[in-house]
C-alpha cells in the first residue's frame, strides 16, 4: 500500500534538521567551550545522578507519558527523543548567550545542559497539547521557536524583574501549557469537536503511558530541588514534593471515581491528576516549611485537575476554539497558575509584619508570572500562526493520532 | 454497555479515600514536622539516591511486577500507586508516634520516608497473593491495618526484644507474604481451585511483568543495604545481594526448565524464583564475609522457589483453602525464613567459642522471627475476617482478575 | 499441543547451567575474597549510583533493546537476563586470575563487579548477531567463550601492549560486534536470505525496544565515563558523550527519513543508529576538549550506521554469508572503529609537534585496535566452529525467531 503521505516531507524534514544540526555544530565551534577545570565546584553541586533523573524523566517520562493515543505511540516516543536531543543543543546555544556570554564565549558545564533538558520540559508540554496534530517538521519548528521565546522570558523575569532562577525555571509548565494551547488553537478543525475513533486511548496504550506517568511522578521531587543551591532549601523541596504529588495521587483516584457515574477510575485522571501536586509545588518546594500546606496544595492541585478534566473542559475547549490532545492545561497550566498564586500568597503570609518592605518583591513575581503567561500566549500565537504556513505540509485532518504517517512498517496489517 | 459492578463503590471508595487523606493531612498539621536543621547528617547517610533506587522498585518495580495477569495490568499499576501513596503518609504517622515521637512532635526527614517506603513493601507483597480478587476499598482497608501491624511488629522486635532496627525492616518479605496468605485464605471460593481463564498469563503480560521484574533485580542490592550505616557493612551488602540475586536468577533458568516436561521455562520461575536470592540476603547481607555463602543461599532460595510452586503449591493450597495468585509464599515467604534462619545458623557459627555469652541475642532473634510470623498470621487472620464485611462490596468471583471491574475504558471491545 | 521442540534440551541446559554455576561457587570458596576493609577508597571512587546506571544498561537497557522480533521478545528479555548473571560471575573470575591475582586469592570490590558488567556487553552484542537463533545452551557457551576471549585481549593490550585499563574497556563494542558477526556466519542457512515473517517487527515490539534504547541512550554518557578516574576527564566524558549522542539521535532521524523513498521514518534506524554517537566516544570521550569534535564524531557515526544498513548490508551481508539479526555491525562495530581510528587521528593531531616521542604510543593504539578485531574474528571463528556441534541440539531454521520454542506459554492461541 503506498503512503498517502506527502512524500516530500523527506527532504523538507531532512534539510531543515541536518540544516540546524550542522549550524548547531559551526556555532558550538565558534562560541562554545568547556568551563575552565577550576570552577569544579558546579559538578559536585549539581550532581550527574540528579541530572539523570531529570534526564530520565524528559526523555523516557515524557515520551512514554505521551503514547496513550491507541495509534500514536512510536511516534510519542520517537518525536519525543528527536526534539529532546535538537532542543537541548538549541537550549544551550539560546541560554548560553543571554545568561554565561562572557569574553567572546559561552562556556559550558553539567549545570547548563541540567538547565537546557529542564527548558525542553515547555517544549513537550505543548506538544502533548498538539499531540497527534503536526508532523515532525512543524513540532522541529515549534521547539526552536518555543526554546527561544522560553530563554528570553526567562532573561526578561531573571536579569530585568531581579526573580530567582530557580522559581523563573519554574515557569516552564505554564509556559508549556499556554504556548501549546494557543497554537493548538490553529490546528483545530470542526471535525475534531467530536472524539475520533483514533484519538481513544486504549488498555494498552494507557498501560505504556503509566510507565512514563510513573517515572515523572518518583522523580518529580528531584525536578523541583535540583535547582535549588542551599541543602536546607534542596531538602524541604525533596519532601514537600514528595508529600503534594503522593496526596494528589490519592485525591486523583478518589475523585475520578467520584465523578464516574459508574464509580469506576478514569485513566485520563490517573495520568494527569497525579502530577498535579508536583507541578503546583514548583515554586515554592522549597520554602514551604510544613508538609501539610504542601500536602493541601497537592490536593487543590489533584482536585483542579480532575473537575476541569470532568466538568469545564468539553464547554471550554470549544468555546475558545482549542484542542488538547493530551490535557496539558489542567496537567500542567492550571496547577503551575495555582502554585504560582500560592508563592505568592506564602510570601505574603510569611512576611506579614514587614509586608511594606517585601511587598515590592512580592508585586515582581506576580508580575513575573503575569509576563510569562502573556509572553506564551503572544509567542504561542505568533508560532501557530507560523507553523500553519503551506510549507510545513501539515498534515491533513484524516491523518491526524496516526503512526502510520511517519513510520515505516514491516507490516501494515498486524498491529502488534 | 452498563457496568454490572455495584455504582456505590464511587461513594464507597470516595469516602473513604477523602477521609482518610483529610485526616492524614489534619495529623500531620497537629503532630508531624521537619527535622531541625541542625541534624542535616541524616541526609547524607542515606543519600537521596538510594532512596530513588527504593522508590523505584517500590512503586514501578512492584507495580509492573504484578502485571503478569492478563486482564488486570492496569489495576496491578494503578492500585499500587494508589496503595503506595496512601501507606507511605500513614506508615510515616505510625511509625513516627511509634518510634520518633519526642516533645509532641514527630520529625521526619529522608529517613523517616524511606523507612515508609519500605514498610509498604509488606502491602504489596500481600496484595500479590490478592491480586486480582479484592476491590480497591478492600485493598485500602487491608494497607492501613497492614502498616499499622508491621510498625508495631517492628516496634516490638526493636523496643522489647532489642533487635536491630535493619533485621527488623527485614521481617517485612515474612510479614507481607503470611499476612497476605491467610488474608486470601478468606477469599478462595470453591470455584478458583479451577485455574480461571482470567487468571492465566499471556505472553504480553509477561513482558510487562519482566519490566518490573528487573527493575526489582537490579536494585535488590539497593534494598538490602539502604538501611546500613556502616560503611564496610553496608559495601558487603551491596556485594552480597549482587552475586546471590545473580546466582538465583541462574538456577531458576536451570530449574524452570529442568522441572518443566518440555524442557522448556516457565515465566512463573523467572518472575518469582530470580526474586528469591535477594529475599533470602535480607537479614544477613551485611555480615555474610564471604561471597560463596551469599551465593549457596542464593541458590538454595531459588531452589525451594521453584520446587515449591512447581511441586508442592498445588497441594499445600487447597488443603489449608488459600489461594495466592502472585505466588507470594514461594518468593518472599519462605525465602525470607530461610533467610531468618541461615541468619540464626550463621550467627551460631561465627559465636562458636563465646556461645554462652553470645546465645541469648542469638535466641532473640529466633524469637523475634517467629514472633513476626504469629503476628502476621494473627493480624493478617483478623484483617481477612474485617475485610469479607459486606459494607466494602466486595466484586463477585465472577468479576475477578478483571480490569473492566475497575476502570473506565473508551472502547470495551478492542484489546490493545 | 506438544511442542517439537527436542526436549532434552531441558537436561542439557540444565545440566551445563548448574555444573557451572556449582563450579563458580567452588572457584569463589577457594579463590576469591572481599577485599580488605582498608581499600575502601574505591567504593567512593566508582560510586555505586554509576555502577546501577551500568547495571540498569546492561540487563534492562539490552534486554529491551533486543525486543524488536515481534515472535522474541521474551527470549530477548530472559536469556539476557540468564547471560549477565552467569556472565559476570565468569567475568569476575577471569579477570580476576589475570589481574587482581596476588598471593592466591582474587579480591573483589565493586570496580570489579563493574567491570565484569562492563564486559558482558560484548555477550550481548554478540547476541544481537545471533539473536533467534540459537538456544539458550549454545548461548550460555558462548558467552563463557567469549567473557575468557574477551578478558584475555584486555590483558594483552593492557599488560602487554600497555594501552591504558579504560580504553582496553572500550574495545568491548567492536569486539563484541566481530565476534558476533563471525559466529553469526556458522548460522546462516540459504532459507535465511530471504526475511521471514517472523524475523520482522512489529509496532508493539519497536515501542518495548525503544524502552530498552532510551535506556541505553540515556545512560550511555555514564557507560563512557565511569572507568576514568580523573574528575576532570570523567567530567569532560560526560558532556561530549551526551552531545555526540543527541547529535546521533537527531542524525539518525533525518537519514532515515532521507533514504526512505516515503520519506518516512524507519524504527530499525531510531533504534541502531542514536546510538552509534555513544560508541564512537568511547576511545576518546575523557580526551576531546571542544565540544563540536564530539559532535562531528557523532554525526559520522550516525551517517555511517544508516549508510550502511540501508545501502550496503543487504550486499555485504550475502556476500560474506553472515546474517545479522539486530544489526550489531552497523550499531556497534563500525561506530566502534570509527571511535578507534578517530583516536588514534585525534592523538595525532594533539602530539603533532612531539610525534617522534608520543609516536610509538600512538602506534601501539593502532596496533591495540587491530588486534582487538583479529582476536574477535578468530576467538568468533573458534567459538562458531564449537557452537554447530550437535550436542547443543541447534534449533531447526523453522524454529529460529520464536519464543515457543523456549518458553511454555499457557494458551497459544492468543498473542497477548
Amino acid at each position: 500500500m503506498a503512503s498517502e503521505y506527502p512524500p516530500s516531507l523527506q527532504s523538507c524534514l531532512s534539510l531543515l534538521v541536518l540544516f540546524l544540526e550542522t549550524a548547531f555544530i559551526l556555532i558550538f565551534y565558534f562560541f562554545v567551550s568547556y568551563e575552565v577545570p577550576s570552577s569544579l565546584e558546579y559538578f559536585h553541586n549539581y550532581s550527574y545522578s540528579a541530572f539523570q533523573d531529570v534526564n530520565v524523566m524528559v526523555v523516557f517520562g515524557f515520551g512514554f507519558f505521551l503514547t496513550f493515543l491507541k495509534r500514536y505511540r512510536l511516534s510519542s516516543v520517537g518525536f519525543t527523543l528527536l526534539i529532546t536531543a535538537l532542543g537541548v543543543q538549541w537550549a544551550l546555544i539560546v541560554e548560553g548567550f543571554l545568561f554565561y556570554f562572557s569574553s567572546g564565549k559561552v562556556n559550558i558545564n553539567l549545570d547548563s545542559i541540567l538547565r537546557g533538558t529542564l527548558s525542553i520540559t515547555a517544549v513537550h508540554i505543548s506538544a502533548g497539547a498538539l499531540l497527534g496534530k503536526v508532523n515532525p517538521v512543524q513540532l522541529t519548528c515549534m521547539a526552536m521557536m518555543e526554546v527561544t521565546a522560553f530563554a528570553v522570558d526567562r532573561w526578561i523575569i531573571t536579569d530585568i524583574l531581579k526573580v530567582e532562577s530557580h522559581v523563573s525555571m519554574m515557569h516552564v509548565h505554564i509556559f508549556g501549557a499556554y504556548f501549546g494551547l494557543v497554537v493548538s488553537g490553529w490546528f483545530c478543525p470542526p471535525l475534531l469537536k467530536n472524539k475520533f475513533e483514533k484519538e481513544k486511548s486504549g488498555r494498552l496504550s494507557d498501560l505504556f503511558s503509566m510507565i512514563g506517568t510513573l517515572f515523572l511522578w518518583m522523580f518529580w521531587p528531584t525536578f523541583n530541588s535540583v535547582l535549588l543551591s542551599d541543602d536546607v532549601e534542596k531538602r524541604k523541596a525533596i519532601y514537600n514534593t514528595y508529600y503534594a504529588i503522593a496526596v494528589s495521587a490519592v485525591t486523583a483516584f478518589a475523585l475520578s471515581a467520584a465523578s464516574n457515574r459508574n464509580g469506576k477510575f478514569d485513566m485520563v485522571h490517573v495520568r494527569t491528576a497525579t502530577l498535579a501536586g508536583g507541578v503546583a509545588l514548583g515554586f515554592s518546594a522549597g520554602t514551604i516549611s510544613h508538609p501539610c500546606v504542601a500536602m493541601t496544595l497537592g490536593l487543590l492541585a489533584s482536585t483542579i485537575a480532575v473537575l476541569w478534566s470532568r466538568c469545564v473542559q468539553m464547554h471550554w475547549n470549544p468555546a475558545l476554539k482549542i484542542h488538547d490532545t493530551c490535557g496539558v492545561h489542567y496537567t500542567f497550566g492550571l496547577p503551575g497558575l495555582l502554585g504560582g498564586i500560592a508563592h505568592v500568597i506564602l510570601a505574603v503570609y510569611n512576611n506579614w509584619d514587614n509586608l511594606s518592605m517585601e511587598g515590592y518583591s512580592i508585586l515582581i513575581e506576580v508580575g513575573a508570572l503575569s509576563f510569562t503567561v502573556v509572553m506564551a500566549l503572544g509567542t504561542g500565537f505568533f508560532a501557530g500562526f507560523l507553523l500553519t504556513c503551506k510549507l510545513w505540509k501539515a498534515p491533513p485532518v484524516s491523518k491526524y493520532f496516526d503512526d502510520q504517517a511517519y513510520w515505516e512498517f514491516p507490516n501494515l496489517a498486524v498491529g502488534f
